[in-house]
């Protein structure tokens, strides 16, 4: 695999709060995972976000998430399955109005946060996230973990999947990600995870925390688009990709979605 | 004019607090003004209501408002048009997926509440509203108050428009309703509003609060859906109109829409 | 023990959306448990119903839950214990305002919803609901479950603690409720419920789901506030109370807070 | 007049967004209008500043606004007055139970953003913010406008009433500010700022846009603290106040409350 995706979480500002460059961050990545106004994200903001990458042929998906501003949607909801199937169908619904007043459209499902975390083992909200993507347009792929219960169960309901990597992001033995708590689960230096990125991308290993490769299989690749730093780190991935002769694209691009 | 649409708003519940009665509603209108989220109507309760009125053939249009849960919507907000704008597709677009998921989708556009009021005569909201209808989807109506800037503003703009009467408000000589904070602004006595239903209708007038015969041309009859007594005042609305021999269908098929 | 608290939930409408006949609710309770708006009440209506609580020198206690309009406080949010504590602080504090401006005070706390059921036996948010009120207010007790880690930490902490029972509950052998997803976890002849009222305060027993008696040792009994047929079940149990020569009497003025 | 209030708007970011800083303005102020929820200010937010302001010394005052967190309370809403007076009541308590549990009080109360602005002549939700602080502690000065509808109705009311100037704002001649859509509206440059601040104290007038001296007689100054630069300009009025020799107290203090 000489072709990747690369993709970020963009659209996360609401009102007078700013956060991240997201005009910035056009300019690196390939795919926009556009916030969908329950965690972040205010019409005004998305429009223009998502009129920033049709400029720019960046491909929007919809970043769906709880209902929770004031915890950024990074707080687990035992909510109802029902619930969460009527809210996912909601925002995808609400991102798609926004992109069509802004000349592109929506492309692709990806959870945010906490619900993120939840549907990769959590078989009652992943199953109400399928089913939602289902009921509004199967032809949408929802971007995952690798071996989530999201994508198990998307795929069984003839949704397509696309799996992703984190370059930034360490790994356990067994290919699932080093929890945030602990110590070196994220890594700062560009110029590392670059490699790392480039390697991820040509072998499909990446060396996980105990020095064992793992074999982890993504077609995109997320970088951070919030923190200080991620646009020059997002920008050195793909600097490191591209002088690696790796091809950027969206994902739905290479899938011919 | 023998036929007539009769429209009323649904989905004003949210979570835990129900209102009006939905189900027995749907039985009556042709039309429903849903909620979309902003001034009531959580994703799951509207994900109901357009299943229920896609069971039954109901029409259903997106009923905007402004964000504003705990004042329902009915409060003024003076803000930037551009926010405005955003909002208005925002909302549009969460229905147009809720309906895409019920089996049915969004027909028409209504204003909601103080938005509704605004949009008379506040012509930089009134074009907000315009500017988003365009963007979205120009083929999508709205539906408003004959001679309001809103519809004049729409039909500049080549977005079909749908003029409505209150059979159970008081005109004004002038035509215009008869505000809500005057005594006698709200008819009660279901025998009476059918019998004004039903001369609307037939001759396109109605008795103003002078008793002059007012010239009001409309192609849709809203009744109202949550206050006590709505059903039976809505049934009598279209016993009363079917029993003259008036036709009642959704303005859309009429309009060919 | 011939003499008991009677509490219930109030306030929880919020604008236009109505919830329970609080009003009438006080005229049979002597503590009523008041929203603080996180998951229910709007400030208008609870400055109306503390001011109704104060003509009727009905005890006000303010009931504090997850910031979660849309799911009623009823769904476990995980969040962040140092985010409840502020969350509880907040919530208590606005009541506080609340009750000064309608010329009463604030006398106990109780979580709500999932809030309740989390703090019977998750530590971290249970030791939060602790702190926020001793760093708010250490005399102001807890009313809650007997047994609950809740409970057990604010005695720990010199917080004043109440007990309460539910009448209309089924308990199991071992004196914790019986879930409300089990057949008859809830009871509905108000003849019954009002007899076990009478029981448990005059004998501190209750009739266990399978027929053992069980030791509920409480000083106040638990009637609900927003289920139809709510006002009428509270009315039997106290009249079956007083029938029996029991005394009804706020917690905190039998202890002298 | 050679002593002086320094304010600030602080307190005004919300979970995972941050506006301003806050600690470095507590460096500079010597009260801190802190948001109380409703247009900015999540309560564990709100608790660190209050804490850190407790640590300093510096003057807490509640700083109320609109319920729009999505407009940051900066967008005119035509509430009914009764929902203003209980909002207003609601936002006091709460960083009254904030402001204990971090063991400093609310000492005063300042409108925000269009309620500001609003209160200025619209005498009905100036009245309900005046009914609001007499409700719940009339005690309790209220910082504003000079010449502004809510001073004088709190004077009428037996509140106490504090007036502000502003010396990074233009005034028109008869002493208003000019308005911020006007050009030169805003003053940018600190040492200009500054030296208009030590004028303002030494001699109550202030240089309006017309070239005319206006007399602004005011106990407090306020300075911005979520601009860029904000904390620099701060910075620049308290040195060059301190090197024109005027001492920077608490309104508060100086006024024996």
């Amino acid at each position: 695999m000489r072709t990747v995706d690369l993709n970020a979480d963009l659209g996360e500002s609401f009102g007078r709060w700013t956060l991240g460059d997201d005009e910035a961050m056009l300019d690196v990545v390939t795919s926009a995972n556009v916030a969908c106004g329950f965690h972040a994200g205010d019409p005004r903001g998305l429009l223009r976000v998502c009129e920033q990458a049709a400029e720019r042929g960046v491909v929007v998906g919809a970043q769906v998430g709880y209902r929770d501003l004031a915890g950024f949607g990074r707080r687990f909801i035992d909510l109802d399955p029902a619930d969460l199937l009527a809210d996912v169908v909601y925002q995808i619904g609400a991102l798609q109005g926004v992109c069509a007043a802004a000349g592109t459209s929506v492309r692709y499902v990806k959870p945010h946060g906490a619900l993120y975390n939840a549907v990769v083992s959590h078989e009652a909200q992943a199953r109400a996230v399928v089913e939602a993507v289902r009921r509004v347009d199967p032809s949408l792929p929802l971007l995952g973990l690798p071996g989530s219960v999201l994508l198990t169960l998307a795929e069984a309901a003839g949704i397509p999947t696309v799996a992703e990597a984190f370059a930034d992001r360490a790994y356990t033995a067994v290919g699932t990600l080093v929890p945030r708590s602990e110590a070196g689960a994220v890594l700062h230096d560009p110029e590392t995870v670059a490699a790392r990125a480039v390697r991820l991308v040509a072998t499909g290993r990446v060396d996980a925390a105990d020095g064992t490769a793992v074999h982890v299989d993504a077609a995109s690749l997320c970088v951070h688009g919030d923190s200080p730093g991620a646009v020059s780190m997002a920008t050195a991935v793909r600097a490191g990709l591209e002088a690696a002769g790796v091809t950027l694209a969206p994902f739905v691009a290479l899938a011919g979605q």
